[in-house]
Formats: structure tokens, C-alpha cells, sequence
């Protein structure tokens, strides 16, 4: 076989399923045969021509799937094997990833640093809405999936648990703590499922849709608010006693829910934000404390790497919480344009969507 | 002696030398005879009115002096002893205090924690612009000066280093950060000093004022920018390469630094705000990588107490820099009117002020 | 009244029930009325007088009551409001306690560090067996415990609780952690607990007793190692694959366990120890990998304060666990030395005794 | 030319200059012609027969020189470019390095982790002391040097200063910490350095040659002992007033400074330590306070790869030390030899050796 069906962006509205030739493997590469993959918020952005992609380039940056063929220098594996990989892939050996920030990989040109460089899968390079696709620094990406769990199981630590867990690690969560997430979409969920496993001892979820907040019970919140019927601010306020919560996550990317996330803070606490904005930001005076209230803003994008992997399968494979249960719905690779059309209007309180070649 | 001389804020644009009586020790407190005190920035936003405080407050928040009369719990010091306090004086023992963020101290009502409920000389109780000032929860307080320490070199420790050195700690520099620092006033210089003292390699100070520069370079800046020369953000872009620099402190409070301290930072740096701001922020969208740039911002408030202080005043001791320096003037607390209008006007090159009743 | 029961240490090998006069309040001091403490094995290294104490001392740590008195310049209490205290009773206003490590200590005089310092109550003061205890530093230990929990329920808090979540948080656990516990007795099963709530995806619970280990389950532990039956050390390396645990909490005191605990970290894991040891220990050269390893060994003194015990009983509001099932014994204070007696022997699967007034 | 001078271990005692081929620059791999090098505390212990390598080995692990030829896979350098690496050259995309310990990089057969495995130079692989030596993994480990440094300058850099600073780094310095450093051998000396770099006010110097101490008093060192004159934990008690230091580093592999090193510390410290020791250690029970002293003993290896030299050249660049001086003599390659018989018996003060091929 020579070809391969890919889902690709068109233009503004438009992601269409063609016939690609398959990739050339190159020395630090490996090809992988997706067996699942999934449509996220961010790939929405892009058909909506809100994030902008190049004509023609396969969308997707979650891959479960099985190692086809590996590059001359990628050791350590053998093909056949199941395999995932995060949604970003750095190389790790860039300035940038030895500095701490590998989701910030510039490359070897340069200082190393690039904001989002890390992110390749459906962004540069090809992604995985396809029946394979081309890891990049394969030798650093490609994570075996433990025998005995499914692709579905999986599926959301390529992006999904990975962005939400990194929402609670980068809040700094202590044992005791009382965590606010704003938006019960899979991130916030994940994000929820976080700061419980980070210790938080109540848990507040915030969304507008009740069958969102009854699955964010499952993932570890104590307490759910509907801000279609309270006023969000007031009652966290009135919940804590007037202190304010340690730390707030944000997981919708607005400047309403960013907001609230600040205001809902105690003097000390850390708003923790992972969502993708699309405006300038208002940071209010008094929410600020007019900068004297030892409060941290902290941004968080996705880690990858084959080691992240490794610990987020190994969560999934505890059984701490059924992250399985977030796939609502399954399609075939050949009724993605349907799938798209179902996620991004989110009807019939679709989740995640496995997407099957 | 039953009265004393006090600073005190009478109306917008008016503080007033007044005969007030000396103030009754409770079991916690210690009275201090002050024999050196300053005049800070914030106190300058008092008598404009734009910080309200109390009609007949006695102003002023950083006092060296004397210990005149003891409370009756206060253990482990002897009347006759040198002392300074921080500026900012938490009770150490409440909620708030015994979390991590005693500047947020909220005293033993309710949960503990108000924003800046540390700080109190000058703002919710009398402060050190005066004869005397009373220090509450003198035991987690006082700071004894060791032998050979002027007055001049120990002023900088209530506020100002503390406060300069929170802006490096906070920013998180390790060993062969490039830093810059945004403003160059004493906490400023204060805050490049601090970053020296971190580690950074290459720190880059900003000001308006060729003097403050040059001063600069004697607390730690490597390379100094005039903002009214050159453009800071594009000059420190091209002198990192394209990079960014590893973290950013603003130490001024306004929109255009805290926006230039952002968009000098490389993905994954942090900006490190120690200006107290007096309108809402905006953050660009662009600078902040629409939430996707793993970076921080952090707020610091002057942290305090006994132990803060001793280490600052080991830092003076160790003659690392000379922070007696930052005084360029010397004035009676008599002439203390006169005292605020050179510094609230900025004249003669000055920096700090010492006030000697 | 002006009389109470007091347990108090008489002779190695002798707590004996005692008439003491109820003591008095100070400024800073509360009185409290105990409904419930209990048996901790420091008080078995008392009561064997390995850990040497003033004769006709009151014995015990671990305070749950009643509010009887306040002193002069506690505030924020009421009478008959029902509280804890942590088994540490630090000042948190000395030099030591500002400079984060208040378990040791050290007051006013001096310094301000003392090893082990902040520990007072059956140690350098009355403790908890008793009627009656004072609380020292009451603004800053008395916890109020929240509606709804039972004696029971926060009895663990004070001590077992508090060392063994603090055990697992020096272990510096991060999402995916495969952690060991060494020893599951009260300490080792809370830090089984502390490592669940931290993320630990992977939890070996190591111990002698099959009972213990099964309580462990309960607890968070994934895996139990009886090491009467395997050799625990080549076991955990064949559980890892050879890698090693990230972390190793040592909750007894042994060299035989801190060295496991040591021969079975990665390389760049770290040994938490808990345990209180009574000879010197030996660090295997191989086992230390001559000091190039990037380990670390941390130990943890059990952290007290309102804040910390505030945050303990959250814990244990929000059902995470069941803390409560740690009692598994209640007897009269009448009777305590027949506690001790059950208690210092281990006989019928005790762990906690609840001792009532 | 095909062949080459390099200095192989032969037995025990006889490290001989020999000819050997040039090697084979594979993929990922970089050619680099030496133009500096030196000889190493370990790689006496090599010649000792302390520390086994292969029979042919070339020893070495600090090399600086210019790219001779670049492997395919090897982007971002230009032939001829002039280089340093990292004693420790890590793949950086194992799941060791990836978990944050690079050092310890067990490659990607297994788990990724093998104790010290960073570590290849002159240890697994042929090292530097050689007319040319191969850098693997170049792409992640050769770090430019910047314009007007000379050989002499960076020469501390590949694993001295890294070493050094790591010991300061991992000891959690604060500004206006205490410090001990136990041995002023060059990684002592900048251990001493990374101290101050770090923001120690009071940094104690101690070795038992007197013109060590004076070179340390260059690199930031307040205070010096010589533990001939002084009985050094008694005197450091003295100093500080019976509090002891905030953090120990021990900088030589004994016993007895490790001892020392605890014996100073403050309830609540650090010891950190760096020393290569050959015998098992024994923690006394009393400087170990039982286990209770909030105690963290933490060991580091040498950093490695292009950026951490990329910031240790910067601080050399920056001129806050001169680090330049510690290369006391220059030998040529082809004097290896006599070179080896200096440094081993550290006779004529000799610090750290120039080898020139």
C-alpha cells in the first residue's frame, strides 16, 4: 500500500478526507498505524479558520495506534508494538527542552525556543486524523501502551489528561487545598481528576451544562455550580467562608471564566489557566490586589514525551478514575467530516469522539 | 515625656507634623524610639489622596530605632536594644500566616487571610514618622541590628530590599539567568541587586534617568537601557538574539512596563511584578502566547518579620553591596514637609530620604 | 474543681494514673477539656524509658476536647467550642519557625531553633492524658473541629495523620509515582494514604503483618509485600522491571527498613524517612551509588498548627478516606494502663486505642 | 591523518600515551579536535585502579576544541566551530532524562535509568585527553563558546563549575543563608562560588591548606578554617552562635567531612553533598536528631548538556569570578604523563591542569 486516507483542512470550514501517499520514514521517524485517534477543541479552531494551518495539511495530534516501521536510529522498539504519543512531541535535546520547557521547543536553529514549538502532530507537520502518521523524534515520543488496556482507555493522554493534569500540578496543589476548575469540557474534567490526585480536599466544578458537572462528580469535584443559575463568584465566596479558594483553574479560555478565576482567589492563590484565548486579556485592579496580593497567573501547555506518557498510562492502569468513559461516541476515519460536525456543535452531549480508521 | 512629634495625613495633599501622645504598650507590643525612619513611594500615593488612609493617620512604614518599653509577653530582648521592624508586620500565627503568605496576614478573625492585611504601620495603625512608634506582635518583629550597622545602612531593610529581593526570589532566577528589570528606582535597584545575588548572568536595567542607571551598574546591572533612547523590548530581544530573557520584573506599576516585561520574556519566563498599579492590566494576546507559553506572572508583597529582616541586615553585613548608598539625602523629621516635597517631586537626584527625629 | 486525672510517667516501666491540680491559664494559654486522646508509640519508648521525660510528667500528644478557658490575649475562640491541637505546638513567631521549619522550634532565647523543639505536650510540658490539657501558643494550635465529625474521626489528625501525609509530601510524589511504604503500622498507613492523595499511580505497602497490610488496601496500596514471605527488595526491583521506585517512605525506624527503603530507589529517588531511630545508621556505599546517585534522604517531623490541622480535617470531611477506622480500640482514661499495656505489646490487631476521659 | 595520541588506562597505576585510529563519527555523533583538556580528581582514582575502566580506555571527560566533523543527523553547528561539552553527556530523551534525571540516563534499552549512566567520556566510551574525541549524542551535548573566552576560561565548565555550582543549587541556598563548604579543591572552590552566586551572606571555607583557603576567600569565602588549626564543627558553632548553618557542602568523599558537614548543620538544613566517597557511611544518631531534625541529605552528579554550559559560560563571560584562575599549570598531551604524577601527589599547589595536544 502506497496511499493512505488523511483528513485534511481545505480552508475556513472546510476539513475534507483525501488520498495521501504515504510518508518516507527518515532516520529519527517512526511510521504508526492508527488504530484510534480523536477530534479536539483546538482541531475545531482550525476548521473554523480561527487557527491558522497550511491548505492541504492532515489535522489531529492524538494518536493511539501500532508501530508500521522505525528510523535507522530509533532503538528500543519494535514494530508491531502498540504505541501512543503526546500530543506534542519535542525533541528534548533543544536548549529549550533541556531548560525545563520542552512544549516550547524551538529546534536547533536559533536560541531553541519557539512558543508552542513542541506542538507538531496536525499544527507543521502532518497529524494523526489518518490511517498512519509520522512521529517525529520517535525515540523520545513513542510510549508502549501496558498490555491489557484499550485504545479508548488511552486515548486521552495524549492531550486531554496531560493539559488537565498539567492545570492542577502547575496550581501547586497541597493537601487540603480547595480547588475551583472553571469548564467541565474533557480538559476540565481532567483538570478535576488532577486536583484531586494532587490532593485537594474540595473540589468546586463550574460549567453550564448539568450532564457536564454530573460526570465532573466521578472525576473528583465536591461540590458543582451551574453558572446558568448561580452567580459563580459569590457563591464560591459564600461556600468558603469569604477566604477564597487556593487555587483556581481555568479550562475554557474566555475572559469571563478567566475572571472569575481571580476573583475567587484568596490572597496567596494561584490561578492556574489552561485555556486557548482568542482576545487580549483585562486583569481587574481589585481582583489584583493592584499587584500586592502575592497571587501567580500561571499558563500551562500540554507535556509530551514518551515519559509523560508512561505516567498518564499508569494512572489510567491504577484505576484511580475511568478516563475511558469520557469517549462518548465512535465513528470511522471515513465519517469524520460527520464526526466534526457533531463535535463542534456539540450535540448529543458528545464528549470525546473515537475516530476509527 | 507624654507627647511626641508625628506625621501625620490630614487631607489630600497634606501631611502634617503634629504633637501626638505616646501610646500605651499592650502585653504584645514594644514601643520604639525611632532614630531613623524614610519616606517610600506609597506614602507619596497617601498624601495624593490615591491610597486613602485614615484622617490623623501617622504615616511612614520603615523605622529603626530603639527599644523604649517592652510588653509584657515580649521574651528575648532588653530595653536600650537597636532594632528595626519590616514594614510589613504579621502576627505569624494566624490562618493566613502559618499557609505561606504571612503578608496576607488576616489577623484571628474569619479565615485569616486580607489582602496586604500585613502591612499596618502607616495604613491601618500609626506608623514611624514619629518620636515613637508602637510595634504589634513585637516578638515576631523586632529585629535586632548587629553590632557596626549604621542606621543609613539598615534602612533599605523594612521595605525596599525586602521588597526588591521578594521581586528576584519570586521570579525564580537560577545560575546563568538573563534577567531585566523594569524601573530603576530603589526597589528596583533593590531588585537588581537581588537578581545578582541569584545568579543571573546577564541583567539588563531599565530606567528613564541616566543617574539611576549608572547607580545600577553598581548594584549588579551588566547592560542599562534608557527608555527614552532606545526601544527596550526590541533592544533586549536583539541583545538575547531572539530569545527573550528569563524572567522580567517590573518595578514601577504601570500598563506600558508590566506590558514590556511580558513581551521580553521567552516562552516559559516569568514576570516577576512588584509595582503597585492603579488601573486595571490588560494582557496582549500575543505576548501571552494566547495562554499557551507556559509562563508565569507572580505579585510579591514586602515580605516581613524578625527572621526576613535578620537576613537582609546579614546581607548588608557581608558588604555584598552597599544599599547605605540608596540614601542621598538626610532631613530632621522637623523638616519632614519639606522632605516630601523633594521626594514626591523627584528633585536633586534623590533616591531615599533619611528622616531623623 | 481543682483536681484531674493525669497518666504520668513514674519509672521506666511506669505510667501511673495520678491526682494533679488543673493548671493555670496564662495570657497565651488555653485550657482544654479532653473528650479524646490516645496511645502513640513514643509514649511506649516513655513508658520503656528510651526516650527520657521528667518524672511525674503527664504523657501523650494527642488532643480532641473541649474549650474550658481561654487566656487573655487568645482570641477568636469561644468557650465550649470543640477543638484540636497538633501533636507539635510550635509558636510559629521565633527565628526557626519564620524561617520554615517550625517542628523545630527553638522560642525566643537564642536562636530560635531547638531539634525536635516545637514537640511540648508529654515532652517538655503536661500532655494529653489527662482531664485537662494546656494548650501553649493557643492562638496558633487550637483547631475548631468541624460539624458533623465525630471524636474518632479527628483523633488521627494531631499526630498519625499529620507525620504520615508529611512523609509522602517530602517524598516531593508526582503524578505516576510508584512509591514504597516501608512499615504500615498508624504512621506507614496514613503515609500510604498521603501518597494516593499525591498521585502516586503505583503504591507498595510493605509490613509483617497481613492484617496491616490489608487495612492497607483500604488505604491506597496497590501492591502489599509481607517480608516474611519475600525478600521485599528484590521483589519491588521485579515489580519495577529493575527501575526502581521513585520514592521510599521508611515509617518505622530501622536501619533493616531505611536501607531497603534506600536499595530500592532509582536513581534520582528519594528516601523519606518517618521513622524515629535509636542507633546510628549505615548508607551502603553501592546502595548510595558512592554518592553520585542524585538521591536524597529527607526526614520529617510531624507538622503542627491550626492551619495544618484545619487542613488535615478537611481531608477527613471530604471521605477521601476512612481515618476513623484507624480506632480500633476505646478504653476509659480510668484504665489507660491496661491501654498501654494492650497497646505496647500489640496484641489484638491494635492500632489506634481511643482513650476517654 | 588517521590516527591519534590519546592517554589510555593500562593497569593500575599506568595511564600511557599511545597512537590510536581516529574514530567514526556515526549519525548523532561530532568529531571535535581538542584544544584543552585536564585531568580530574576521578581520573586519579582511574589511575589508581580505584575505579575500573576498560583496559585501552582513554581517560578524560573535560574537553574544549573545534568541531572537526559533524555526524548526518547533527544540525545547527558549522565545522570548525569552537565547542566545550559537558563531562556527563546525556541522550536527554530517555525516560530518565526525561523525568528530570539526566544525569543518571540509563539510554533506551529498559527504564532509562543507570546510576551515574550520564557519565561516558573517559568512563564507558573513550574520553578527551586524546588529540580528538567523538561526542555523542552532539546534537544535545556541544555547546558553542562565546566570542573573547579563552580555552582557560571555559576549561572549568564541562564538569568543575557544574559540579560545583550543583552542590550550592541542590542545597536550596536562600539570600542571607549561612553556608559551610567542607574542602576547597576546585569543586569545593566553586561549590563556594555557587554559594554566593545563590545569595549566602556567611560562607565558611574549610580545607587544610592554607593557600586553598586564600583562593577561597577570592571565590566569595567570608570566613575560613583550617581544620589542621581549628576543630572546624566546634569552631562553625561558635561562629554561629550555636544555630549552626543553613546548609553543609561536602566537597571531598570522607567520613569525616561528611560528618562534619551534619554536625554543623541547623535543625532543618541541608547537607549537600558531592565528594565520590569508597566506604560505606555512618549517620551518627545524635547530628541525625533520631530522625526528627526536618534533615534533607542530598547528593548531586555533574549536569550536562549544551545548556547548562551554555550558562555556566555565561557566568564566566559575565566576569563575577574569574574562574580562569584555577589552572595553576599547562602540560602538553605529550607530558600526560608527568602531568598525572603532579596532580596525583598534589604537589607544587596545583589546582587544576592546561593539557594541550
Amino acid at each position: 500500500m502506497t496511499t493512505m486516507k488523511a483528513a485534511v483542512f481545505k480552508a475556513p470550514g472546510r476539513i475534507e478526507l483525501v488520498d495521501k501517499p504515504l510518508p518516507q520514514v527518515g532516520p529519527n521517524d517512526a511510521l504508526v498505524r492508527i488504530t484510534t485517534t480523536t477530534i479536539c477543541g483546538t482541531d475545531v479552531h482550525i476548521l473554523k479558520g480561527e487557527y491558522p494551518v497550511a491548505t492541504g495539511l492532515t489535522i489531529g495530534h492524538e494518536p493511539v495506534g501500532v508501530i508500521e516501521q522505525l528510523g535507522s536510529n530509533v532503538q528500543g522498539y519494535v514494530e508491531g508494538q502498540r504505541v501512543i504519543a503526546g500530543a506534542i512531541c519535542p525533541s528534548f535535546t533543544s536548549y529549550g527542552c533541556q531548560d525545563g520547557v520542552p512544549s516550547q521547543d524551538g529546534g536547533h536553529v536559533g536560541h531553541g525556543y519557539k512558543p508552542m514549538g513542541g506542538w507538531r502532530f496536525g499544527n507543521t507537520i502532518d497529524g494523526t486524523q489518518a490511517d498512519y502518521v509520522l512521529v517525529p523524534d520517535a525515540i523520545a515520543n513513542l510510549a508502549p501502551v501496558p498490555d491489557g488496556l484499550t485504545d479508548e482507555q488511552v486515548l486521552m493522554c495524549p492531550d486531554i489528561m496531560s493539559t488537565g493534569f498539567a492545570g492542577a500540578e502547575a496550581a501547586n496543589i497541597r493537601i487540603g487545598d480547595i480547588v475551583a476548575v472553571f469548564a467541565q469540557g474533557p480538559i476540565g474534567l481532567c483538570a478535576t481528576a488532577g486536583a484531586k490526585l494532587r490532593g485537594a480536599s474540595l473540589i468546586i466544578a463550574v460549567d453550564g451544562v448539568d450532564e457536564r458537572l454530573r460526570i465532573s462528580r466521578n472525576m473528583g469535584a465536591d461540590v458543582t455550580l451551574n453558572f446558568r443559575e448561580v452567580d459563580v463568584v459569590s457563591e464560591i465566596l459564600r461556600i468558603t467562608g469569604g477566604r477564597g479558594v487556593d487555587a483556581a483553574v481555568e479550562a475554557l479560555g474566555l475572559q469571563s471564566t478567566f475572571e472569575s478565576a481571580l476573583r475567587v482567589l484568596k490572597p496567596g492563590g494561584t490561578l492556574s489557566s489552561l485555556g486557548v484565548y482568542s482576545s487580549d486579556l483585562t486583569i481587574p485592579l481589585g481582583a489584583f490586589h493592584a499587584g500586592l496580593g502575592d497571587n501567580k497567573i500561571v499558563t500551562s501547555l500540554c507535556p509530551g514525551g514518551k515519559e509523560r506518557m508512561r505516567r498518564l498510562m499508569n494512572v489510567v492502569a491504577s484505576g484511580r478514575d475511568d478516563f475511558g468513559a469520557l469517549v462518548t461516541h465512535t465513528y470511522k476515519l471515513d465519517d469524520i467530516v460527520a464526526a466534526y460536525d457533531l463535535f463542534a456543535n456539540q450535540r448529543d452531549g458528545v464528549l470525546k469522539i473515537a475516530i476509527k480508521p
